[in-house]
C-alpha cells in the first residue's frame, strides 16, 4: 500500500472539492500540484496518470487512478465509509447528488478557465465581460438552490441535515470562486449561512486555496 | 403507488439520457413534454415539481421529485438494482462515473441551449460560431475520450465491458446532440462502434428524440 497521491492546483475549485473530501474522510495524502496557466498539467509525467491532463486525479493506495471531482469523492466514499458523504437514504442521497449537479454541471464547467479563456480568444470578452459572465451563470443557479436550501425541511446546518457533505463540498468550493469576480451574495442567505458553517470545520479551512504549498 | 412521471422535452440530452435508464431498468412512465423553446418549463405547475424550471425532472412512485439527470440515473439504479447501471467494483464504478462526467460536466454544460443563446444575445455569434463552439468543446473532451476508452482493458463492447451502464447512456446521448453539429466523428471510432452497439438495443432506440411524442 502506497500513500495517497492528489494531482491538483490550488486554485482549481475541482481540487478543492477533492481536498475537502480527503480531508473529512481523514486520509493523508502527497500533494502534486499542477500549475494550470503555466500548462504544467501537460507533462508527459502527468499525462501517463491522465491522459486528459486535467486536475484533480487521485491515485489510490493500489495505484487505481481516478479523475473527475465528483467521481473521486463518490470513490473515496466506498472506499471509507465514515462519515458519510452522502445520506443513508436514497431519496436524500439524489437530493445532495441533484444539488452537487446544480454546481458541477451547471454553474462551474460554463465558468472555468479554459471557458472564460475562450470568451477572450475567440469574442475578444474583457476582464468585465468575463466576470459579467460568471455572475450570470452563478445567479442562475444560486438563485433556484437558495430556494431549494431555504424551503426544504431536510437542510440544516448543511445542505442535508447537521453534518457535512458532497453537496456542501461543491457549495464551498463555487462560493470561494465567486469571490473572485465579486459576486453579491447577499440574495443568497441561506448559501452563505452554510458555508460559514463549513468553513468552521478544520476538514474545509485546511482545503482552501490560499493554505495549499502552491499558494501564490 | 403511482405511475413514474417523466417531465421531459424530446430534443434535451439530459431527457434522453433518463429515458434510456428507465427504458433500461423496465420503468413505464407517464411522458410529461415541456418545450425548452415555448418556456413552457417555466409555468407554474411545473416550477411547483421543479422550482429550478428544468427538465428532466423525475416524480417517482411514492413522489419522490429527483433532477439532475445523473442524478436520477443513480437513483433509479439503487431503486431497481438489475440491470446494473454501474460495475460493481469500486474502481470500475469510478472508471464508469469519471466517463459519465467528463460529457456530462465538461461538454454538455459549455454546449447547451442557454449557454449557446448567451453567445448569441452577448457576443453576436453566428450560426457558424456557435456550431464551432460546440465541436471545439466536444473534440478537446471526446479526443481523450478516445484514448481512454481505445487503451482500456476494461473497454468491451460498450464503455465498460459487455453490458451498457450509465457511460454509454451518456456517450449515446452527446453523439446524437453531435449530429445536430455536424461533429466528424472519424477520429473517434471506439465511440462511434459503442455508440452503434447501444443503438441496437430498444432500450437505447426508444429514447432517441425522433421516436418521443414531441418530436418535431
Amino acid at each position: 500500500m502506497s500513500r495517497v497521491v492528489l494531482h491538483n492546483y490550488f486554485r482549481s475549485s475541482t481540487s478543492y472539492r477533492v481536498r475537502i473530501a480527503l480531508n473529512l474522510k481523514g486520509v493523508a495524502y502527497d500533494y502534486v500540484a499542477h500549475h494550470l496557466r503555466h500548462g504544467e498539467h501537460r507533462d508527459a509525467a502527468f499525462l501517463a496518470v491522465n491522459p486528459q491532463g486535467l486536475v484533480p486525479a487521485l491515485v489510490w493506495t493500489d495505484g487505481t487512478v481516478v479523475t473527475q471531482s465528483l467521481a473521486i469523492c463518490e470513490f473515496l466514499d466506498e472506499a471509507i465509509r465514515e462519515p458519510a458523504l452522502l445520506p443513508a437514504d436514497a431519496p436524500g442521497r439524489a437530493r445532495v447528488r441533484a444539488i452537487s449537479q446544480m454546481i458541477a454541471c451547471e454553474i462551474h464547467p460554463v465558468n472555468n478557465l479554459r471557458v472564460l479563456n475562450a470568451l477572450r480568444t475567440r469574442y475578444g470578452a474583457d476582464d468585465s465581460g468575463v466576470a459579467d459572465w460568471f455572475r450570470h451563470w452563478v445567479n442562475e443557479t444560486f438563485a433556484p438552490l437558495e430556494e431549494m436550501l431555504a424551503k426544504s425541511p431536510h437542510t440544516g446546518r448543511f445542505c442535508h441535515g447537521d453534518a457535512p457533505g458532497l453537496a456542501d463540498i461543491c457549495l464551498v468550493a463555487q462560493v470561494a470562486n465567486n469571490a473572485r469576480f465579486n459576486v453579491d451574495m447577499t440574495p443568497y442567505p441561506t448559501i452563505a449561512c452554510i458555508r460559514d458553517a463549513c468553513m468552521e470545520l478544520p476538514a474545509f479551512a485546511d482545503a482552501a486555496p490560499a493554505r495549499q504549498p502552491d499558494a501564490e
